[in-house]
């Protein structure tokens, strides 16, 4: 099979709408962001990084954000992670020619296990994710989002579609951004990346000191202490 | 093929549970932790991070999380492996609806080999393992545990069992937890992520300095001596 | 199947010409590197790395060589990717048995998409990108440069080539390099590891603290506040 | 298709012999990372971490090793990889039950296409590399080495052999050892995980700050320069 990619006419539509989608990114990374502000170093902010993996369409856009987990530390001084991390998947219309309008963006967050289903999506494989934004709240089921990747019959690539109904609002929105196999190998290499991160368990590796170099003079060592309980299990 | 998750549901059953299956996360993963204290700080103990990856279902819920290698400091001043790491599988049963009594946990420690079959698992694949916790002890053979992975017959998923008898208090306990295949994917992902932690691999890579910038002043730019024994091979 | 690779007769190629394009990778890179000096620690410039996968082959050798995203700072304080990082490709003419003539060397610059498709690419695949380097310039359509990579029938590698035609000077250069599956895999692999990084999502990930130790004075437990328009998804 | 692996056995034989080989291990690893002490930091020597992947068979064990890169610096302060990074294979013939004569281990080291070659193995494929230790030297062809990878018929794992051919010792040695689908599985994620890193990519990757919070101060925000030859590609 032959994939063409005519990346000229692709590159002249990103480039005059890289301002407006970015602008939209930064105002609202920022809000994801604070989130690791419980974090940051006393004294200082740690800085956000803007690196959303954008497609833009003729209907509309879509960008890809790792968001990560939070933490909450315990007075064992233990932390536990109290927001879990997702996938933002961003949705924006267009308006006009290489032109997105940010104000009516709509956002869907992919948790690990969407992430997985996702990533082990194959060509002739689809998937379609439901969220209640407002579960757990008087509004439960007022608002219904639907997220479908659905494959094309050969096997080229996908349709993603975000549908937002808003009984309150009486609104129905719909995005469509059709994505080629190899933007999607982008979105599942940049996911398969992103999964242990969301999870935390990046945090888990480096849970111990990374570069025997700069630790050597801390390193004992002397023989670790495991609850019998485990130690069967773990000492096998 | 459609894979159709209803997240609505499965993320009401998630949340009541949190808590108690999160405190016994905390309690027994410090348990491990203390492995890694071998390389704390002298004057300060490492925090340890929980990050499980919980599958609530039914009968029981399975957590997943990845047990760093400890190491041993030699008179040389090197390390070895002195206790190899393993991701942990913690099943826990259900007691009535959305609760969990984490005072009847089992864990099934896997080995890297062990990872390895769960990551190469096909769709239409199934694997078994067999554990005695008290090997090498004088209770060998009293206590067997066997975990099994078996895939549904239309590679839409996994039933993971854990079936542990204990021939000294006469007890036969039996956990089943159904994994879709989006669980899965995030069960072979991360456990693909943890697999070169686990062996220790990660250090092998840290034992050079990472990041030139805050290194530069430490660069020695002469020839590496290596034994001709090995020099052979290496130099080719 | 079986493959056979010989490598006493690749290795010998492969020395002799290390010198002469290895001097090429090193003028070269310096341009690409003088990007990530907007990062550089003030009063010291960070040194730069040199580490490109080179294919020696009878008519050409190629390199890979991944350029990273550079960044701009916001007056807020928070980072922006700039500059998209691509994985450079090397093109450089053999001259005579195994001497290559770096000054008539050609480069493309694979995008994050791009590398997308190179790591989709199954054995029976191939693929064909275009570019115009002077793009958005009075010279635009002047030149072209089309990067084509085909399968063997037998799926045993592919055949990488690259035509530069050039309006101005009236020329066209043509380059191409066999590549067997095993050095393709080398090529899959180490993009599938570069993809992230060009990118700028292991930015995103190095946001928050990597290693508890080095910061747990730092680390406060409060709960991050984030705006409603977002928590809805993000809290699910 | 059903894997059952009986880790009791398999326990049994590995820990008896975990001493000899590990000593073995010690011996030999200190004089790969001879190499990286061109990083260490002056005034200290950084410590060597052994950690090495242990398949302990009946006629042999195989243990797996990645070795690091190593770099030089120029006189411009930039880095340049002097020897390229490899996975280290080695057979260590058993003498008897679970012991094994590390005095007549061989070595291989594979290289970062020949471990290319390894991970895209599939279940069905083999491969068979050959080395001559002594190339460019006056014994050349006087020893030759050859790894063979077969798989079995039925896709169930792998017989890995060495065969070492001494025309100066007049000696010819070869080592058996059988590797379960699941042991393979490990050698290929490791092999994965490590490929980037013999590569030195994990270098380029570094060569820009990992963690905005402890770099913030030193960020600046000044265009890259880039040289049109290469703004071209890399601009577009």
């Amino acid at each position: 099979m032959m994939k063409v990619l005519r990346l000229l006419s692709s590159s002249r539509n990103q480039f005059p709408t890289r301002g407006a989608l970015s602008m939209h990114a930064y105002t609202h990374s920022t809000s994801f962001s604070t989130a690791s502000k419980s974090f940051s170093v006393k004294g200082t902010s740690a800085h956000n990084v803007f690196a959303s993996f954008d497609i833009f369409k003729g209907k509309a856009a879509l960008s890809l954000n790792p968001v990560l987990p939070t933490f909450t530390k315990l007075e064992s001084g233990n932390l536990v992670v109290s927001r879990r991390g997702v996938v933002m998947l961003k949705f924006t219309p267009a308006i006009g020619e290489r032109r997105y309008d940010w104000e009516k963006k709509q956002v869907f967050a992919l948790s690990a296990t969407e992430v997985g289903s996702l990533i082990s999506l194959g060509p002739k494989d689809s998937c379609e994710f439901f969220h209640d934004p407002s579960m757990k709240s008087s509004n439960a089921g007022q608002v219904r989002k639907s997220l479908s990747i659905k494959c094309h019959a050969d096997g080229t690539g996908y349709l993603v579609s975000l549908t937002v109904v808003n009984n309150l609002l009486k609104t129905k929105e719909n995005f469509i951004v059709p994505v080629t196999a190899a933007e999607f190998a982008v979105m599942k290499t940049a996911c398969s990346f992103a999964l242990p991160h969301i999870m935390g368990w990046d945090r888990l590796m480096s849970n111990m000191p990374s570069g025997v170099g700069r630790q050597q003079s801390n390193v004992g060592g002397q023989q670790s202490k495991v609850v019998p309980q485990l130690l069967d299990e773990w000492d096998r």
